[in-house]
């Protein structure tokens, strides 16, 4: 830190300022030590233990719904290799919103935090390149990192959705619908370009109006199923791209005279007690959220390595929703 | 602050470190910047807002375990409200561990939260003082503080119960098991008294072996459940005392071949979708969560009343379960 007051023509107290973003310093004079910081290849690893001196060492946890239950077991899981490190962990959430990522992520480095673990609602994140540099350890978990280059943890989401398309193909389905979330949020673009891709590989056209994406609100997704069910090419069975999504499709079938087969993206609890039981593509939001939290870690220890892009399989778990044959097969 | 530094005989930056938790000043000094703020009625609530120049406003919420879907509605509640008036939120979890809970809520104060949501895991508070008296909105829900006395916001947890239990009553049973969480958590305590109220209000006796408290693991629960039901004294209906509980007591009765009545604290997701449905007392853990953070903002706009309790009713949703009948009733 000395080192870069002496290059930028600053005190200590300035540096320290403007790498914890705390306010009364001029944008020139931040400029001129944020490029110091870069020069030097200071790193607020080293820098942290010392400021961390009197206080707890933190992580931060940006994410996009903090009411979402397949978050949940992901941010405890951050959290408990948090603690095992000897840190606390803060979350938020983005609810989707990217200035709310950008303001929550910049707030938590602000206040110091050590690192990062964000499910980005973003598509570009080089606001975090001066953080980055000033040495903040930063993971992406289940989206990636837009226009930056850094640590990324993902489940195979194309590949799970081929394989729930291809199973409902294997149990003799033809006209196979999708219901997806917002489109532009990454594991959404993805899980349709896996329905689009299974289907194309059985040979099988898609009629338009199998394909809804949007919102996941109850009545969006009620409202284009009952479309996709009752229309000129009904479909005969529904493949929902996540767990909001599911949950109110099982709804809305359950309510239906004739079974109508269902693969869900996300696992949830109690699927295997429904009857039929719900068959899903299973991520692995516990195993999501330990790797970020661990390549966090790395990185706080000091590992300097290029940046690594982690991608964990999803796991098709046949329950029987998925294995209802087409009415008249 | 300018008279609390006077009245200390330290300068303005002492006062800052001691308002925001920074290292760098001696206990003794401390204590005569603490007594100078109790001195004179020293509100961060006013200093906050210059403080807060060139940061964003924040509020911290402790609570007991990000993975509970109990907690994730109140959770986001908390972070709506917080949302409205302009502020961030920093959720972070205790894991029920008193030290940890202690710990988070004081790294928040550091960190310059304006205010806190607590749901506590240690029973007595009195390490908050210096921070509420340096201006700290606090609100506790779900459980209340002990030791100190600030805005309180729950669930009325025993009358709760006792309507839980006079529906299994009113359904024909007198042998009822009651399976809580670990003794010493208030709302576990509270339900546990309000089920021997309930029973002693029919003058119904308790066989020692219907009542058990204890962690909420699925392997307790499920072996708990198997001894009250198959020992010398059966129970012919369960009241599960919450969300945790409920799950896995869903799961051991449907292995078993007869039909035992069953009443769950807390409603979750797809309780109506189970067959049979599960019958709740659900608690409005969104009403819980805004309640809170609404006391909250009033505190930090200034608001000078006595700390206020509200309790929040619970309410019995029939669905199924509950009104199964004893055996050979």
């Amino acid at each position: 830190m000395k080192d870069v007051a002496a290059r930028a023509g600053v005190g200590l107290k300035t540096v320290s300022r403007v790498v914890n973003g705390e306010p009364g310093v001029t944008l020139e004079t931040e400029s001129r030590v944020r490029a110091a910081i870069e020069a030097l290849g200071f790193r607020r690893n080293d820098s942290a233990r010392v400021l961390r001196k009197g206080r707890t060492a933190s992580i931060g946890l940006v994410l996009e719904d903090l009411a979402d239950p397949f978050y949940s077991p992901l941010s405890r899981a951050v959290e408990e290799v948090a603690r095992a490190n000897g840190s606390l962990l803060f979350a938020g959430s983005s609810a989707e919103v990217p200035e709310r990522e950008q303001e929550l992520a910049l707030a938590l480095c602000a206040r110091r935090v050590d690192g990062l673990v964000i499910v980005p609602a973003s598509e570009d994140h080089r606001y975090l390149e001066p953080e980055i540099a000033a040495g903040v350890a930063t993971v992406f978990v289940d989206r990636p990192a837009g226009r930056i280059d850094v640590d990324t943890v993902l489940t195979d989401n194309a590949g799970g959705a081929r394989d729930a398309v291809a199973h409902l193909i294997a149990h003799g389905h033809r006209a196979i619908g999708f219901i997806g979330d917002t489109e532009g949020i990454y594991t959404a673009d993805e899980r349709v370009r896996g329905y689009h891709e299974a289907m194309a590989s059985a040979g099988l056209p898609v009629d338009e109006g199998w394909v809804s994406m949007g919102p996941t609100s109850p009545e969006r997704v009620r409202s284009e199923l009952d479309r996709m069910l009752s229309g000129p090419a009904p479909v005969t069975a529904v493949f929902s791209g996540n767990n909001r999504v599911t949950v109110t499709a099982v709804r809305v079938l359950a309510d239906r005279p004739d079974p109508v087969a269902l693969v869900g993206f996300d696992d949830f609890e109690l699927a295997d007690l429904l009857r039929p039981g719900v068959t899903v593509i299973a991520q692995d939001p516990v195993r999501l959220g330990r790797t970020a939290a661990e390549l966090l870690f790395r990185r706080l220890d000091g590992i300097a390595e290029p940046p690594r892009r982690v991608e964990l399989p999803g796991r098709l778990v046949a329950r029987g929703s998925g294995e209802i044959p087409p009415p008249s097969a």
